[in-house]
């Protein structure tokens, strides 16, 4: 069966996993680079920039997973980008430029859907007014077997957790108070009875912890 | 000068340093004792019960530390007991019998005044009506040159970070979702920016973070 995966998924001490004021030249709002800083020295940010180099420590060992055995993207409308309610055209094609480091289908959870758009790379981004079960049930048969990633924003992970259609998420505390934006924990009261969990902190002060979904019994 | 330091201060995923719901039964509400698992296997923690053993290991690296050089504590009233509103009698004195484990002055922040209570062991519990400057005036005189612990509840931590009065901060982030209680970190925007901070996980599957206070410039 394939999996549902969540991967670098960065949050402040304060649950935040964006900041507030999302805009065009702030992709995470008043957070900045702030919650990513970690990520990009590694060897992962560095190949996704196209470039080569960067670190191999323990960073990196999670960074890296993301990709391995994924055939599919979910990602909420506010990962794709800034924009709310219809869209004024469709020449906006997400932050990551012509060839996405995704790969993939990915699709795109909005109430407004558009025409799907192949970009370069073997990315394609679809658009699905959708259930979180839905979304996942089109990406399943999109990922041919392959794993799901749900890869943001915080309002789509926690709806994912919240239905209980996670199996595994990689969490990534980092020591800031942002005091403002969307909150990953919001609702998902006792969270941890579902999932062994595991924590590490790493040389640049974060700390990663896996939550691994208990067999269902 | 004698610095201000808080402890073995545990808080949730979420934020939450203590629960909903505190009652005399339930001290922490509803987080019931998830909050301080890590620490009930400490040699620290079983040498405040007048037991013997416990673990020696990172988690009693730091749970040790409570104590060195601290000539007084000051706690919110909520960490004395749960009452509310004016005294109904004097005859509640804490959570701790008839020896707590603080063997200092005490102060207890609190609108409602009562006479002081010296307990068994050198532990005198005085009840100050007093803004956070004022109290730690207070327990500084009273601490002989000494450290002050700031004990908690969160609402009383969060008031000294606020007005940066905070020397030392060991927080104990437990991988737990609470959902609901009393936040540490809410109106503490940027407190990283004020603070060198560190962090270790343990075997216990907590991670210890210190925020040590940037030499004032």
């Amino acid at each position: 069966m394939s999996r549902v995966r969540v991967h670098n998924f960065s949050v402040s001490l304060d649950g935040y996993a964006t900041g507030e004021g999302q805009s065009f030249e702030a992709p995470f709002g008043h957070a900045g680079t702030r919650l990513h800083e970690w990520f990009f020295g590694t060897r992962t940010f560095r190949a996704m920039q196209g470039a080569g180099g960067g670190s191999e420590g323990v960073d990196e060992a999670f960074a890296g997973r993301w990709g391995d055995g994924i055939g599919a993207e979910i990602m909420g409308r506010g990962k794709f980008g800034p924009q709310h309610g219809p869209w004024a055209d469709h020449e906006w094609n997400g932050w990551w430029g012509e060839n996405p480091p995704f790969h993939t289908p990915v699709f795109v959870m909005t109430h407004h859907p558009r025409p799907s758009v192949e970009m370069a790379g073997g990315t394609t981004f679809h658009f699905v007014d959708a259930s979180p079960k839905e979304a996942l049930r089109q990406a399943r048969e999109a990922a041919g077997g392959l794993d799901v990633r749900i890869g943001g924003g915080p309002t789509t992970v926690r709806a994912f957790l919240a239905e209980d259609l996670v199996d595994h998420l990689h969490v990534v505390l980092v020591p800031i108070v942002l005091g403002r934006g969307e909150r990953l924990w919001d609702g998902l009261e006792e969270l941890e009875s579902r999932f062994d969990i595991e924590s590490v902190t790493t040389p640049s002060g974060v700390t990663h912890l896996t939550f691994t979904r208990r067999t269902r019994s």
